[in-house]
């Protein structure tokens, strides 16, 4: 049977939880992948927390050299996370053949083509399946059974974090700020919860999954970024009359103009597959043009789900001799001719306070018709009175002109305060 | 750049799609896979019909040897359904050492073992994605996204035909019959329906998806089968009333007691992922151990979906030298050791019609009871006069208890009828 020898670094929560499956697992690996895989290094400098997992002494180091030059080492697992010392760990593998699989989506999505080019220089595996959506087989998926398919779409809910602040949000009618304190609380969000609510993990998660969905890198810098901190339940209630979940939705497109990626606060209907991905659950809908609509949906993080991305990675690695890269170029720009759209199309939910309602929309609906927006739905609060609130759905539009129009509205005698602005998608 | 030959056997509504993919998408797999894949030969009697696809006539046969022996023919893709011819022509290609691609569920879960011995014996690729859930990559993710799970369960709804007469029937209140006729009128449903509605298609589907998920071969025989056409309208609506969904559900679990495979009608809770999988789409569920519960959802028929599959294998098969086959020692039956349980355990749906309500109760659930079965709902509907439906959902039980239960039941003096029966899942 084949033998091969695993590395760790970084013994946090994705690498304990990878440590746990690998050693309860061995037999079952052994019997069913026909394959026997040890973890023969762990870098780690709390030595204690790798000797509370069973780990031998012998096989702890904080020696990155150590780590990589160990003969028994085949495979080199990355969850560490953040860009540095991350990249020059996995660089070192890679320079010294060994291969990567890591979780690591910030490094991935503004490395990847420096990680690639090492990793073909000494043929050299290098695995991701664990950087986006956890356990859900979602990179698998794109380049191994969505092949046939040219993807015109591909809308996720892929961080839980914010899922889950607005999942509670939406049923108890709670502000941001308290359901974060809870969620805090609770393990589901960061003590600095910025890369999550603010929108940074599902972005780079998003550069990766439409890169690879599109066939071109779609830079970091391309993602249209949006979070979750402004969001106010009133929205998210007066949302609910409509027939509307609010999501953190991360969307990519790929249609005739070019293509479209952003994360941001979205409204969908009730009925769509995604409304239905609740708490800390993630899910990732494709359109192919062959296959049509396909959903994958499962947990977005936690130790033992990415764990078993990670493992299904070293697995693949262990029992696969062909390597197949998946970058473009070797660039950190997508290709020339790709276009990037900015000025993306939606419907939005527009939500102002009039101080006399009659005239106030009258001259609203006249400014955005004069932009070329129109009104499809519409909620008024109160008696008609001063300073009561209106929320207007648009039909579909151009970002660009809602923003300038709502700099006019915001202009008008009538009008008190532009509130608040959220896409309206499937 | 790579050139691959490809040859269709019988071009009904698969093959057509898979041509018209392969066809439309050449210079879109050269780009994004490197490869140029062609189709070299069809395996069609009906010459107009491939010459309307646009099928050059030197390519088109009615001759299998010929089709084989083409020496520009590398994949054979088999789609056309059933175990003769199908079986011989695979096993043709095999022998040859063509690498075979094939939808054919019926096929691949009664001769696997065969086909595989015969595939490894001229090192020739054997490739089944298309035949359980069209072009959801199931297949993909329990091979190459799962294997650091032990996989302890696995629901689906696997057929769309199906689906999509439970759809209509919950929605509109209508009967099995009228449902099937439109189903028919619009192609969601055969001429002969047997395949679909009592439940051989989802079976077949199981014993190759658990066969995987289980690692172990779990033969046809082993799973239990029940199909939709003693649905009434009514059992819908009650089960709505109390909060459930009809589903033909496919089951498959790898506990203690052993193997449990169960193709049969059951309610699902309407706040389940899979109670929102409607008319012709599918979904399959998954529980892993380390990953939790992931889902994946699509489309479970069509030319273009299907095709997505096929093509999708064609493309993995053109582009990895590995082979990874996948059965169990090749045998037709499961490997010594493994057990299948009958008795399985589940909640149970019960409506019966009583003569008298009050005394009726009291003696069914003196025989429930004796059986140690308890009533955990209970729906009572009409007077309390001659002749009422009365409904209850039990705990959780043993099939076997609430076959011997429902015998004394329907012999009490009070009873008129046990009218319906339907298992309680999820």
């Amino acid at each position: 049977m084949k033998s091969v020898g695993v590395a760790i670094l970084g013994l946090g929560v994705v690498g304990g939880g990878t440590y746990k499956i690998l050693r309860d697992h061995r037999e079952y690996f052994q019997r069913t992948q026909g394959v026997d895989i040890t973890v023969e290094s762990v870098l780690e400098i709390n030595k204690e927390k790798a000797l509370a997992l069973g780990i031998e002494e012998g096989k702890i180091s904080d020696n990155i050299a150590e780590v990589i030059s160990n003969p028994n080492v085949d495979i080199v697992v990355e969850v560490i996370g953040g860009v540095e010392p991350a990249k020059s760990f996995v660089l070192a593998a890679l320079h010294s053949g060994k291969t990567v699989v890591t979780s690591n989506k910030e490094l991935f999505c503004k490395y990847w083509h420096e990680l690639e080019k090492a990793a073909k220089r000494t043929n050299a595996g290098l695995y991701f399946e664990a950087s986006c959506v956890s356990g859900v087989p979602i990179i698998r998926t794109l380049i191994d059974g969505m092949q046939a398919n040219v993807i015109e779409n591909l809308t996720g809910i892929i961080n839980g974090t914010t899922n889950y602040i607005l999942t509670r949000m939406s049923r108890e009618g709670s502000g941001y700020e308290e359901v974060l304190k809870e969620a805090q609380r609770l393990g589901y969000a960061e003590a600095d919860p910025a890369a999550d609510v603010e929108g940074y993990d599902a972005a780079y998660k998003l550069s990766i999954l439409s890169s690879l969905a599109f066939h071109t890198k779609v830079p970091l810098d391309k993602v249209y970024r949006e979070g979750i901190t402004d969001i106010r339940p009133q929205d998210i209630a007066y949302g609910q009359e409509l027939g509307y979940v609010l999501k953190l939705l991360a969307i990519g497109k790929n249609g005739q103009n070019g293509i479209e990626v952003r994360v941001h606060p979205a409204f969908i209907r009730k009925e769509h597959p995604l409304a239905a991905v609740s708490d800390s659950f993630n899910a990732v809908f494709l359109k192919g043009d062959s296959v049509g609509d396909i959903m994958l949906y499962g947990r977005g993080a936690g130790a033992l789900p990415t764990g078993s991305a990670i493992v299904s990675d070293v697995i693949y690695a262990a029992t696969h001799n062909d390597i197949k890269y998946t970058t473009f170029k070797n660039s950190a720009q997508a290709e020339a001719g790709v276009k990037f759209v900015n000025d993306f199309r939606s419907r939005y939910y527009i939500r102002f306070t009039a101080k006399d309602k009659a005239g106030a929309l009258a001259k609203v609906a006249g400014v955005l018709a004069k932009y070329g927006i129109s009104i499809v739905d519409l909620i008024q609060k109160g008696e008609d009175c001063e300073d009561i609130p209106v929320i207007l759905i648009t039909h579909e539009t151009n970002e660009y002109a809602v923003r300038r129009a709502l700099d006019k509205v915001a202009a008008l005698d009538d009008v008190v305060s532009v509130d608040s602005v959220i896409r309206v998608e499937v």
